[in-house]
């Protein structure tokens, strides 16, 4: 039986980004002079880059004024999902204009030159399908592209990376009808390997190390065209979310629906009091 | 500058697992199998382990018949997150025993034999501390080890494996209080890098191909004693967790408490003009 097997290691040498800086050409150029050190590490066929989105939004000047941090979460919100206030501020969970959901829109100021709050890339896939069309015409070999936000989840402590943009590659097994090894139906429906890729992309990559790419190998399988769906596509449909709101919030929205229908039958009842 | 690099791969050659088989033995042959065939592959001081909870269910002696699986899913769990009813049946959300929150208390009939459903290890991070603690003695190297689920999660489609017990090995990296290249502070409070190492062992060992281990290596700065905390130190504290309960479950609470409040107060007005 042949041994599965994964490679990860980050891509040193990219310099901090500026806006309008061509990223295809910074990672072109950083993945070039490592593979003249460590030539089994030129890029190739199959392998899928991770690119942490603080580049990708550097590189497309989504900065703003520390000052206007505020309104540029504002504006990148289409929902508020949850809030809390504590000791150290409030914590507001929205849904964001690329449909992730998560706190803040996204908007960090970790990373950034002081000053400066970051929005995400306006349109995440976008920026991956034109980031893996540029460095496949560029380097001339097949390469798949997952841009990643790091973000908490709900019962879980900390975060993790996931992608928010992708292109070039197949995100996730669906396993939906497919049998395990005795024949059974299998428990699991959709693998969502993109999110795997992203976080094992992270341990790489780290936070405060400066390492912005991850080159991952061993997952050609997955690499193809650039048509494929982009990680939009892994946003849960509103239908099928059983958490579109805090519980906080929807037992706000529970007790002001009972309380309003109270209003309107005593507004009836008195009405009919009056006119009998 | 150091290039960071992880590699991963499958553990092939474990039979399947029998209630009361010793893993530790089962783990270490395959190991030296495997091994024997490619020496740089023979485990070493800092290799993380990543072993899928079912094997670790079955070696426990976890089975029960299919028939009683309702039964089994009803007493692993502790308290009922969210419901939803739909075509292909009821989709019950519920907080384990384990303190994790997923679909059907974690009870699974894929990649079982007929008739058995499985559930998970009573206590995880015990079943870890077992297996590190015997794999550390039986191949005098010092593993970390840790036990995975595949999990849903609210907001995005489909699972990804995270982990569900630990051993020998730091969980996260706590980044409170640290700073960026900047000397910015970071925007991450805590990388749960034990659930990035679960979704990357996830790739190589797949769903469907019958590896339930995985070696990572490339992590020893991780690798600990066996007194670190377990992975239920990721469980998020109650006080904190703003999505306690389903949306709909939530909104049907504050509904009735508002009726509740109403009925009191009627109660109370009627008593009043009675007594007038």
């Amino acid at each position: 039986m042949t041994i599965p097997r994964l490679s990860i290691w980050g891509l040193t040498g990219i310099p901090e980004v500026q806006p309008g800086d061509d990223l295809v050409a910074l990672i072109a150029e950083a993945a070039a002079v490592q593979a003249a050190g460590d030539p089994a590490g030129a890029l190739a066929d199959g392998d899928i880059l991770v690119v942490t989105s603080k580049i990708v939004s550097k590189a497309e000047g989504r900065q703003v004024p520390a000052s206007e941090r505020e309104k540029a979460i504002s504006e990148d919100t289409v929902r508020i999902v949850a809030e809390r206030v504590h000791l150290g501020g409030t914590t507001k969970i929205v849904e964001t204009r690329q449909g992730l959901i998560m706190a803040a829109a996204g908007i960090d100021m970790s990373n950034v030159p002081e000053g400066v709050a970051l929005r995400l890339p306006e349109d995440p896939d976008r920026s991956a399908r034109a980031l893996c069309a540029g460095l496949r015409e560029q380097l001339g070999v097949a390469v798949g592209i997952i841009i990643t936000d790091t973000i908490g989840r709900p019962w879980r402590v900390g975060q993790t990376d996931v992608a928010i943009g992708a292109a070039g590659l197949q995100l996730t097994d669906d396993l939906r009808g497919d049998v395990d090894a005795n024949g059974r139906p299998l428990h699991v429906t959709v693998a969502v390997l993109a999110d795997e890729l992203a976080g094992a992309a992270d341990l790489v990559k780290g936070k405060t190390n400066g390492i912005p790419v991850a080159v991952i190998r061993g997952m050609a399988r997955l690499v193809t065209g650039l048509e494929t769906a982009g990680a939009r596509s892994l946003v849960r449909a509103v239908d099928d979310d059983m958490f579109r709101f805090g519980s906080a919030e929807a037992y706000r929205l529970g007790y002001e629906a009972a309380m309003a229908e109270i209003k309107a039958e005593r507004r009836q009842s008195s009405a009919q009091e009056s006119s009998s």
